[in-house]
């Protein structure tokens, strides 16, 4: 199948390239071709789109959530923290059987297909159930079986065994579009002994690591008070950042430890909607950024976020380090951009595959829609998007080469079925 | 005119009321006359409307900005704030003659209306052409004449009697849809003489006044440097408080301030989108809320935002003070969607017309589709609206009792029409 699109404003999204106007995109199955100015010979195509007053550019990359926790989404918000994860989140998850995990997952991976994320991060239990929404919806997926290590030597070992067990499985399944990493769940979670484990499993599988790190300033304290050092340090010393590794959050890091990351390459999603949501702080991003560092950007669970709307996260990025450093360079619209989508792609060590625009990549990549009051005059189309759009400009969606999205129905998951089974696996298990 | 609303989630949004499931609500002519239970007997009614599915609520109040300013959205972003406006809207506004701020207006209430604005603040220049885009888009407004005082005695004397001649044209025309105010641009731009002749027309006409006020840290150290007080004494003594008043930004307070602002009923515009994007701060809503303060939600102009979507805004203000202050509880999700409309009305000294839904009240509203992925499982549609719905999510939106958008489509703008004029105009003025 040879598709080519024409007239389109496409974000290649590659260092310093600003968005080609009046530009073609040729796809053959499910990689990108050619980018560029439009051909004069458009013979041998199966199919000639024309693009006129739309952008291409490649998917969302969300390198974090929970998918499941749709189900618990406004489910006992604005409480305190403790509250709310102690007597409604916690006894509502120990209840989660393979049904809340499909549906719930289900149901996030329709939001976020119809949002324009083409690759997604999960971090959960019972997850085969989510592999295999990830098969059906036709989206490209790193995942991880999180384990929290708040259990019996023996419960601890099965967990690990499991985890393993799950990222043999299923890496690079579902012609690649799965892949797989080793996620003990966070330091106050996991005993040194228990993240140990997983970091010589990453190493002997040749799998990266992703954990939750300096979420909280009171988790920080913890990790003191208990091993004597702070989390980086703490993860430091177990060999965790020696592989490649991806933390969630990273809130609140001292500037040494900002310059440990940096120099070990550590990836970060950042999450800034969850962070704010739960009140935990606003992670130090623009002294990321002067580091050299990429960090990319995360929805965490629908249950803390409450959408995994990542324009939305695209903007919080764009917006928050401004107001928070009163300065308005902190993050620009361009590196808000390219955090959702190439630094999202490096941050799942996916970038040799996706995350840009460009012939030998996969043909990853949305279509939205410019002809609308709210980005009028165009001026800059990628001030627009990070500063002026909503999801719902996102027309299409193509993973692999292959249209999930078309003119914003879902061509591969059933919206009605899935909305009424989320619903019904919620009520099946509500107090 | 007679119409029945039924079986809708109804959030009136008056103090201590949680939504109405399964609930009515009834119009006659320009009025609210029912909101309860479905009624046995529907006969009377000119149209019964089934809303199941859906909410109903007051529409958004949007309590500052510059609407003509969409023709600069994008143009010239992520820039210093100071080359921002010398180099970049300050030209360029000089250059806006009536076609412009016709147009840019237009273009602006139309993405108001289709995002579920119903009543909005402007302040700027040209402002019988934004009064008659009023009037032909059917949308409710509080207009005044923003004056900036940077020129010469006799300039100063004929904005000042504009300004007058506008607020005693207009107020109350269109049927009491258009009201007007008294708007001296800023301390920083108006002399105290300046700011004087509007307090004296303001109580003459007995018309509220609108300011900017401690946006920024500068402008805030400029006043103390150049009057010897901060901006909130300076206006003080210039008895700007000592008549209804309302405040756009307010970033900038000591405790003091604030403690002074509430005994005085100073109403607040709070910008979260403008604040943060221009790096001037984040204002301390959280302080304002303690000191039992109703502070209201603008956008401010589509150039510095860089949209108008009101629930862009009200999802700023429940996620940002919760990071900033590390407070889960700081703005929850029922406040910040008071601060949206009915904290908005009583900014505009208009909420004995508008800003709740109960009878007597004019019929200002809107209605939000439930029935999507993003919004389920409908645990609680506060939270939902206030974290998880996007603009486009807005179906219907009524403003006295007429509906001025049904199933997404403006019914009294031409859209296509006004997306070419607001370009057109931009190009007649682009360097
Ligand atoms: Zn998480
Ligand atoms: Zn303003």
């Amino acid at each position: 199948m040879k598709r080519l699109f024409i007239h389109a404003t496409i974000l290649t999204m590659k260092d310093g390239e600003k968005p080609l106007t009046n530009a073609a995109l040729a796809v053959e199955n499910d990689r990108i071709t050619y980018v560029g100015p439009v051909p004069e010979d458009r013979s041998g195509y199966d199919e000639v789109i024309d693009m006129s007053g739309h952008a291409i550019l490649p998917g969302w990359v969300n390198t974090h959530g929970h998918a499941a926790m749709s189900l618990l989404r406004g489910y006992g918000d604005d409480l305190p923290l403790k509250t709310w994860l102690e007597e409604k989140m916690w006894p509502m998850e120990a209840r989660f059987g393979p049904e809340q995990v499909r549906w719930g997952t289900a149901l996030t991976v329709l939001e976020m297909i119809k949002g324009g994320t083409t690759c997604f991060l999960d971090m959960y239990d019972h997850m085969d159930q989510v592999a295999e929404v990830v098969v059906e919806a036709g989206i490209r997926a790193r995942l991880c079986r999180g384990a929290i290590g708040l259990c019996s030597e023996e419960e601890q070992v099965a967990k690990w065994k499991e985890a393993v067990q799950f990222a043999r499985d299923w890496h690079n399944q579902a012609d690649g579009r799965i892949t797989t990493m080793m996620a003990p769940h966070a330091p106050y979670t996991c005993s040194p002994d228990f993240i140990r484990r997983f970091v010589e499993s990453a190493a002997e599988y040749q799998l990266p690591i992703h954990t939750h790190m300096s979420e909280t300033a009171a988790e920080v304290q913890q990790n003191v008070d208990q091993y004597g050092v702070r989390p980086v340090e703490h993860l430091d010393k177990l060999g965790v950042f020696d592989l490649p590794c991806l933390v969630a959050h990273a809130v609140h890091l001292t500037d040494d430890e900002i310059a440990l990351l940096a120099e070990k390459d550590v990836k970060v999603s950042h999450n800034p909607g969850s962070n704010l949501k739960l009140g935990s702080g606003i992670a130090p991003i623009a002294k990321m950024l002067a580091h050299g560092m990429r960090p990319s950007l995360g929805t965490d669970g629908p249950a803390s976020n409450n959408n995994v709307d990542m324009l939305e996260e695209i903007r919080l990025a764009a917006l928050i380090h401004k107001g928070a450093n009163e300065d308005p360079l902190a993050v620009t619209a361009d590196v808000a951009l390219r955090m959702g989508t190439i630094y999202g792609a490096e941050a799942l060590f996916l970038d040799r595959e996706i995350g840009t625009l460009e012939p030998g990549k996969k043909a990853d990549f949305i279509t939205v829609e410019l002809r609308q009051a709210h980005l009028q005059p165009l001026h800059d189309v990628e001030s627009h998007l990070a500063y002026a759009a909503v999801s719902t400009d996102v027309r299409d969606v193509y993973v692999d080469g292959r249209p999930i999205m078309k003119d914003r129905e879902c061509l591969t998951l059933d919206e009605e079925r899935i909305i009424y089974e989320a619903n019904r696996a919620f009520q099946a298990i509500a107090p």
